[in-house]
């Protein structure tokens, strides 16, 4: 049994990310929520608190203050959860590791390339664990795939289709309400919008499911729904440094598309494809052609993987269990840590490296971009 | 915010069915849990309450009891959940429904009508709510299809074709582990195995959904896999009041059915299809035959309907937000109630009184069966 | 090559069926028309001769006329297609059968039990093929299917779900154009409509693709659409002499079925699924649980089946194609007799046997439900 | 009733395509197969004849004998159809063409820009008309999108995915047999194989279904599987005249892609999606979000779409159709043109102006591609 504690920077009243987080965390019961600073509003946060049960002790004005109180308590939280807008996670995680406390933070992890970098030297040097929440890197059956590419299932990867489009932004008449109007705003959401919401997940996953790296890419970024600002529909050609290739194709205004990260892996001897909204299967189709459709909870699944599942196969799992895999093995590892257990290969988790190569990733694409679609080497 | 307590009677180290309940329970913190007796062994027991961080002087060695004690206490729980093989489910919930407890107790409620029929007294005379958790009836889609049957969408039903078919006991040499083992045991399961399990199920859904009244059925309860003493494959046609028919098929070896509760309901002016393995839509279909796939999210679902969705569409839930959304309600009432401000049309969960009828249903179809597969009257 | 010709009775200017036929036919040019007695009003069939390029002398007034000549002259036709209302089937068939004709008659080949025996009878004294075009046995998957229930591959089959629903007639105020008229009509259709239409498909591809024989059945036919005289929904249950079950659904008014035929056989050790609107996939489930989608053109299917495939995997065939295929075989095997050569291990279509087995069906399906749904050996 | 006869140019024994030309043909009786070249072998091509049961005097040695001859005969062919390698159309086409002959091309029409063009003069210059075969244009469902585009139904079109891709090539030991040899083969395919065999199709389909012209491309052709000598892989990115924009991809290696020609078209107001190997439905997204799933045979299909099914919904139709629908409208209008009737608004087959086009896009392809992916302008 887990006895670890965290604090929440975000997830104020009505914030569906902070909530997820927590459902996340409370699924396995992998950590108590005990200490936050969910709203810049002082009032809104004390309130937050008071709903979630938290001591008012606890419940802080500011995350400096947070930062600060957490890590002098003898029974401070073990790590923070950053669930606030991209263009504070890099000042809110810089203070919480230098405070030695160990973070978890939403993706895009910042929206600057320095920054990132100075965020993992940080976590090096106060020794914390550092997460960025790639939510579907949780799904069992990514972890499934990644094992059957590493197995040599499909042989070698040659080429790599990934698409992320959304619909919700489709209409020039409606920014996405809340969710929707700080990821539109450059002043909150950077340089980027569909590129770091969706075009970093594509970015992610592929990686970890392929293990493959990106040599050189080339980028299109447009700016189409009318009265829009930031890229809404993204296209990047890339090469990975095995000569694989690859197309990403991410979008906010395909109707329709609800949320749909899809992923097909083409090798020399088998293609695997696996779809977000249809988490709990895989398509796995060898040379003879037959689709295999894999579903999580059956026998061919190997035990490191199978363990993430909670329910017997047809009982549905969904979007939060991804999530709660994601905290199960960053509180495992904490739990070690704390017990001095710990090495590093016990990391299941996206790090503060993704992150790193999510910026390289976007400084690229911007790069290539504004050269006029020009090959951009890594 | 709801501020309710409960204890769990089951739920043993191992044991999925309470680990579940207690995942749904925490997914939405409509209760903590602070009270158990989790095995008929009290070592388990105490185990599995320090596992969850119980108070140990509420970890009890026997329900009895649990109920006695708890009931007697100033903050004692506002529910208990009953997660015990079924033949023991009726005195556990008579006990604590005489010690004023409120009961939550999984399906098939009991194994024989008439102590259905009394713990639906026994509930009344001591103002308890009395839930069952038919956990499919907690799905967003399945409420859906009620509204849209409710208000005519697909005019009158005609025909109903409803199955739930699992394999995982299709082999001979296997009798499907710890979860098998007492379904398949009369002395545990009482005298049907696969109507109880799953036929139960398939004959709530239908009348939450549809509205309809069983006026008569004809049953065909087979024993199918060698070595299997209770029925593993079952076949009912039904006549409902209304004048429509139904058939419904369950069956326990059918491979490659994982838990597949599938409802296709045939109305004079459309038709709708839910399939609980892909729970998140469901399929309508007009006069004109177009498909309409219609998911949770999109905003003609009606907010009475939409409220029990966490995520946005596209970010999946699954089977424990199915059974979490029971036990929202189930709080709400028991807080309204708490408060004095309780009233029965609040009550959107199944409640004895569908225990009652399941309890009627399997009892026609065992009549029937015996009597060379004849029709009987309900 | 084959250089064979056959007639036509029926099939005039706007009769899908005799025009589906023809197209069959021609498709692989198993035959050549020159022949017809196309519609019972002699100037619609002599229109509808010169319109398919018919030599007019060989376009006859009456089928008994046709049938005396064609067998008269030296190149008289080696078939005859007969594409009337059901009604009508028994006395030209007779009356070909003879003359010394083979016979390919649509199903239900006739609509009284003794008609059928007698038809069975007939062709045997005059040595002449009969085959009843039950068009869907004719998918390569179907024929596939058989060959993997031969060959034990998933085991003994132990339940059978089978349906056909449509939804073309699901209207009080539409009775189905030309199509649906005789069908709905007891003068013209027989003593059932839907069973015959549809239940017929039903019972002869489950025994072509396992070769179970029913045992026994209990049938409820129900007249459901306001207006209708002739049952438009039915349910069967069939108990096979191994000892496997059954259940058979078809209906006319469910909407948004098109021509849903779909079979699913649960055996000891997989499971098979075959859906008529996707002809050319079977799903082949065995113990691991793995849903296969093979298709046709893929290299696990025999040569002995896939010799009825004429495209690439992917380029799709359909329902003609179907119908091909049973044309494809009836014309080799009466070519064979042409040589000499013919035996009846050539057979690959379904005979006047299966239209016998269909009306045993139907007889059988009429006197369980006049007996109040009792339990009928066949 | 049509009265008209053909030639063909290639399509000898074993010959895929050439016998998928005639099947096409004869379905719906379009004409009649009267003359032919089947081989450049004479002694193959007079067994072809005879086995097609063409006059033993019109089975010709070469396809210039023909030409002549047939352009000399008072009933001479109406048009030919040319099935022969890529590198030979040009000469064929353009010696009938010159002779007066009507003509029927296999797609891509031809191997150079300029020959494309010079074939278009031709046929312009000596009135005839002249089919380009891109069979997928073909579907009635690709019809409808066209209308429902035209209509303004999914507002104005703002992105495309489109893809087309195949597996057969996937194994670095195995050609593809008779018919990868020749398409790997730059002396019989030409500068590009997958481009011309695939792309050109995605190509002319984007193009036909949603009126767009390209402005603009960037094209990545790429080589893979090993021994390969032409691409095997393609990606494309498109900018159309109206600002839109696209992906093309397109491949021979992708494993359990038998033939995967996918088009998704998303607009401001709606979303459509087609599956080539699901041919007979359509996927229509409006602004609510809902899938409507419409198939061929629905109402909501206009009549001048509607005409090109053959049979009721859920009697499945399929590629041979789809050519068949080709040549049903091709023959109409030269029909037509031989009874003086004929004006260009009846045509609705891909003439050769869309051989032009295809080749304007493989060449500005080859062109990107060459010069390290950059913008090549149209």
């Amino acid at each position: 049994m887990k006895q670890l504690t965290y604090g929440m920077v975000g997830g104020g009243p009505g914030a569906f990310i902070g909530d997820a987080h927590r459902k996340a965390v409370s699924l396995d019961r992998s950590a108590d929520l005990v200490a936050g600073c969910f709203s810049s509003d002082p009032e809104k946060s004390k309130q937050q608190g008071k709903n979630l049960g938290i001591d008012p002790e606890r419940c802080y004005a500011n995350y400096l203050e947070m930062a600060e109180k957490e890590s002098q308590r003898e029974d401070g939280i073990d790590f923070v959860v950053i669930v606030t807008p991209n263009n504070t996670h890099y000042e809110i995680a810089k203070k919480f590791l230098e405070s030695g406390i160990n973070v978890s933070c939403d993706k895009p992890v910042v929206t600057d390339l320095e920054q990132a970098r100075d965020l993992q030297e940080t976590a090096r040097e106060h020794d914390c664990l550092f997460m960025v929440t790639y939510t579907y890197t949780g799904h069992l059956t990514a972890k499934y795939i990644r094992e059957l590419i590493r197995t040599g299932e499909i042989g070698e990867v040659r080429t790599v289709m990934a698409e992320y489009p959304q619909g919700w932004l489709y209409n020039e008449n409606d920014c996405g309400g809340k969710q929707g109007a700080w990821r539109c705003d450059p002043k909150q959401s950077g340089r980027v919008n569909c590129l770091g919401d969706l075009g970093t997940h594509v970015e992610n996953i592929v990686s970890m499911m392929t293990g493959l790296k990106i040599k050189k890419l080339l980028a299109k970024l447009d700016v189409v729904v009318p009265g829009r600002v930031l890229d809404d529909n993204d296209q990047v050609l890339v090469e990975y440094e095995s000569g694989a290739t690859g197309i990403y194709w991410t979008s906010q205004f395909a109707i329709g598309c609800d949320n749909s990260l899809r992923i097909r892996i083409f090798g020399s001897k088998g293609t695997i494809s696996w779809f977000q909204e249809e988490p709990e299967q895989i398509i796995l189709i060898r040379e003879d052609g037959i689709q295999q459709v894999i579903k999580r909870g059956y026998g061919v699944i190997p035990e490191q993987v199978a363990k993430y599942g909670r329910l017997p196969a047809g009982h549905t799992e969904g979007w939060i269990e991804a999530m709660g895999n994601l905290y199960d093995n960053f509180t495992d590892c904490l739990q070690a840590k704390k017990e001095g257990k710990f090495n590093p290969s016990m990391i299941d988790f996206q790090t503060i490296d993704a992150g790193v190569e999510g910026l390289e990733f976007i400084e690229a694409c911007l790069e290539s971009n504004v050269n006029g679609n020009k090959w951009v080497t890594l």
